[in-house]
């Protein structure tokens, strides 16, 4: 029984509410994990850190976005991402959870997880420890929720300073409420995809890709930002840098994204686990501690791959890509982080960072506006790091995870998983893209697309006293 | 026999210091807690981590607060926030803590704590451990102290734009030192609303509420802003917006408070206990995982409520709203973040979200001038928060802690307390604030408001280089 | 067996890259820590949070160092930060974690480390855990990774806006490769002032002057920034501020610095240890939990102490002050924040508040022209906290750890670690920037520095769309 019945004054919305959610009563003594033990206490521990620095990348990216593009926008950034952070976790909650771990319930065995309110622990306690060996069903809620939003996050930065606010959340919510979690499903749910061998530590494909595949859908869908592409007398195409207004901005939106990156792979080990380097794993493989350092080396890695190439290819070495080569390299070793020696990981947190510089270039050419660089950074690095587990991947390790069912991620295998997500993440996108543009319309009028949306769409202006330039 | 008796030419002004301090004799082998537990470790070590997270969120005051109010004035909020945070620990060293936790040592029993130097470790080793189940002494207080800084900050905002340095300094001192720990003492302390039954799990009512008093009696007693509320011809009063100079310091500011949140709420469990299922609790009430999730469904949901209600009451989805929800959300969670069902989380976020909205246009009718919306987000959702205890609590839960003499936070207990804090929070800043004003005045003349505080009290610019307008 | 050797279309740039960095087989089962213990996995997980606090504290130096310089250089310095991050580890990689921590592999005995690659451990498992009490290989590389960058960042602040790009990077890779691991090397890594009882709890000498003394060697050999020191007709200098852009940027700067520093001091306890108070140890000393409480305790006290020198000094309160305080007061406990009791922390802190002031106006009338303030927080005060252990360190406590063999630090010992740090650090810093400044050249053009090194040396701004004043 719960106190607002007690309160009917309260209103009964908020009981109606509670009855919705499906209260059950409690009743006291019917379960029992006989003993918490002094590691779980750890492992958990471990999870709801992460979670916390999982959290913080929301603020990375609500900060580079809003870095990267112009000052008149930078309102409607920031509340994308401040929206986004709040709709992640309430679907999530509502459907999400339990439609990406579906436990033995799913609706289509191994590839549609179950339709169910995600946040009712088993009443017997088995939902709480034994099930899940490192942490309660609480822990891995809350950590996977913020997992979740990111993917949606990713989206926002390169629809920017041209998509409708209301549409463009709608297509979040779409999102990330059902393809997000069906994908997530195949693989870390237990579905077909970990059935065929594929490998994804911490989502170089599950996360970033499927965030970069709606990020490009919204491009295409979108066109580019009036003025970007000029075409000059002789029919050439010139393209015109729109400049970010805030470079502090964008370097705190790196720094914070890296330092929440450490939850974000160190919590994928699912438990504090040091790297037991008994039973042949002299090098520590699995453990949070060689994650560590092949995240913070990789990123090391990106940031010299991209200035260097930015250095040659575009004469002066270009902040806005080392930032993005920092990026690059973690998601390039997000999916192998914890299977890769450390000589590889600078090798593909380099590759990453040309990459990523290449890629920002060639989709310029390609008239494919992306504001922040969204698309290279977690689209195309995303597979690189994919692919980069068939290649580098340390073989005995990868024979051990074979053996326990975990994965063994050859080439072809992270190929297939590569090709699957893309295959539905990115005509999702772009039916619900097309949708609401043939409905409600998704881009913002000619007028206030120049005048900014800050203006357009909520009334405001985000440096207030300064003379801020709109059409610079 | 300490260091600096060698060394007199190191001045005899520290030697008196440490005399001044009591220092004692440390006697090897006096003592012994014979065993450091691992769980014990683990449990300490959240502690500390949390202070850090909390540490954090004078950052996330100092971010919010800046970019609510006008660039004028920007150097003297971060120069406040600075000292703040310098005033709260060294007070809470000297007075605070004993004055708050005096375990048996009570002035005035259940009522008045003790006046004794905080931080001397009793030499048995019994304040190391025995007393403190999962924490040392050096832990409990420097989280302890963490808090104590938050109470004051709250009201910086409130007051800003037109309070003198000095004064706000003065009273920021003697209510963190003596108003915060001593109403604190009466929950958390042990005293009589501990007795009484009141429930306030992190601080909806002992930190934000107590903040929230503060921050409306300085309001009351400064007057608004000039050019605030204007008469027109008719003599109606109109309000004026003035903005706010940077929103992405206002989001960093939000974003930081939320991180830090879960350290906030995550270390008032005063252990890394996970939430044990066994003895009918499969809900996990009481830990960590639980007020993790909790905290972050709160916050959620109060972005979501206070984003749709400013969507229809002003027209356009405002950011700062939005920004608001979530500390509302987390504000009224605070109360009750271990005891209370994930759903009913959601209710209690919605509905702060849509108070805060309401909230801060009333205030503004009132001619009631906050800046920042500091009153609305910590004294209204305080007390929002404080009161859902006794509306959604968990019974079960709340019956078992009432068994473990923790309290039972019934509606009618919960309202004391609140009733209690304000009886004695708001009439003590009240008179802090009227002594000031009468004697070294509380505010700053006409010219140096307008002219902006930054260069009457500070003689500096926050911004050199960029044109600002002081009179936006 | 590596992948690549079965892919080798994906280059044979990188598997000679694998062959150069000694790959070696994999061999199962030929190791084996019998027991990973609970406390082990703590204590582990400790140093891995630590070090994600360490590597967040250059987003701190990013931040005061570009809001304490001019807006037209803003984008050089954020470049020079992040580069910095990305060199640091990936030389302490490739030699500095050999270079300083030689085990018994010595070049020459107790004074040069050894020269090879630093990221292999031992096959045997013996450099997982039986040799490192707390932690794995993987974790000790990776925190004392991160603590490596730290020294060269500090000398970025100072040579600030004048000079240029790729010889500032070259200085950087060699000091942060060679000259900090070496130094570090005599104490940390068992050397020769190890022996000779010099005490350095976290680096106030081995990191803050060592960065410190290589920011004063640069300054001398740059000279002053254009316009910095005027000469007026009646031939006095007159000192001219050049101010910084950004105060909120400092201050956030300073937070996160402060924030990081938990894991700074906190971690090089190298366990969880809450400060066991058997043994006699009944204050704590040498737990996290001490260290938790100096730490913050003299930050809080150097605010201070610098607060109210500059209000007497100056006038006006400063910010830039009051917040080179709080890094002061950290700086200075760093050397002995496990020794040293509360109430020394405040004198320290204290001490370290006022210096600094002094210390800041005393270098701008020597002509030393430090833009941010770096030698005068780093060298200033990490001497000084060096020789305060000296002073103020717990008797009982230093005893002990003299009959450990951990140092016994008195004033003679400490004054000699000084004294040999700078006595190496300065003239090695001193030889390359003189070496780069004949060769090819330190200084950016006169033309360039007025303009800024953003648009010399990147062709970028860092305020798209905002007007910012040059020549403020």
């Amino acid at each position: 029984m719960h106190r607002c019945q007690r309160w009917l004054s309260a209103g009964l919305v908020v009981c109606v509410a509670g009855v919705a959610f499906g209260q059950d009563a409690v009743t006291a003594g019917e379960t029992g994990l006989a003993n918490v033990t002094d590691r779980f206490v750890v492992d958990n521990l471990w999870l709801l850190i992460s979670t916390a620095l999982v959290f913080i990348m929301h603020l990375g990216f609500a900060s580079l976005e809003s870095g990267l593009t112009q000052a008149k926008n930078t309102v409607n950034i920031l509340f994308k991402n401040t929206a986004i952070v709040a709709i992640g976790l309430i679907t999530y909650l509502i459907i999400g959870f339990n439609l990406m771990y579906p436990g033995e319930a799913w609706t289509v065995s191994n590839w549609l997880g179950a339709f169910s309110f995600g946040a009712s622990p088993a009443h017997d306690g088995s939902g709480m420890t034994p099930d899940y060996a490192g942490y309660t069903y609480w822990s891995d809620f809350i950590f996977q929720a913020m997992f979740a939003a990111t993917a949606a996050t990713i989206v926002s930065g390169a629809v920017a300073e041209r998509i409708k606010l209301g549409p463009f959340l709608v297509f979040s919510t779409l999102y990330v409420a059902i393809v997000y979690p069906i994908i997530g499903s195949w693989k870390w749910g237990g579905g077909w995809l970990a059935d065929r061998g594929f490998y994804d530590f911490a989502g170089s494909t599950l996360v970033h890709s499927v965030g970069g595949w709606g990020a490009l859908a919204g491009v295409i869908v979108l066109g580019p930002r009036i003025g970007k592409y000029l075409v000059n007398e002789e029919g050439k195409c010139q393209i015109r840098p729109l400049l970010g207004h805030s470079m502090p901005l964008a370097a705190i939106g790196v720094f914070l994204l890296w330092f929440g990156w450490f939850g974000f792979n160190g919590g994928s080990v699912l438990s504090a686990d040091p790297g037991d380097p008994s039973d042949g794993n002299w090098y520590g493989f699995g453990g949070v501690s060689l994650v560590f350092v092949t995240t913070s080396i990789a990123a090391a890695a990106g940031i010299i791959g991209a200035m260097f190439t930015s250095w040659i290819v575009q004469a002066k070495p270009d902040l806005s890509m080392a930032l993005n080569g920092a990026l690059a390299g973690l998601v390039g070793i997000t999916a192998g982080a914890d299977v890769i020696r450390v000589e590889w990981a600078v090798v593909i947190g380099l590759i990453a960072g040309v990459v990523v510089v290449l890629s920002v270039i060639g989709l310029d050419r390609l008239r494919l506006d992306d504001p922040v660089g969204a698309i290279s950074v977690h689209l195309v690095c995303g597979i690189w790091g994919t692919l980069a587990v068939g290649l580098f991947a340390d073989d005995a390790r990868m024979t051990q995870l074979d053996t326990e069912g975990v994965g063994v991620g050859t080439f072809g295998d992270q190929l297939i998983g590569v090709l699957a997500t893309g295959a539905v993440a990115f005509p999702a996108a772009l039916i619900f893209f097309l949708i609401l543009r043939f409905t409600v319309g998704l881009r913002v009028s000619r007028d206030e697309e120049l005048g900014g949306l800050d203006f357009g769409e909520h009334a405001m202006e985000a440096y207030g006293g300064f003379q801020v330039f709109p059409d610079h």
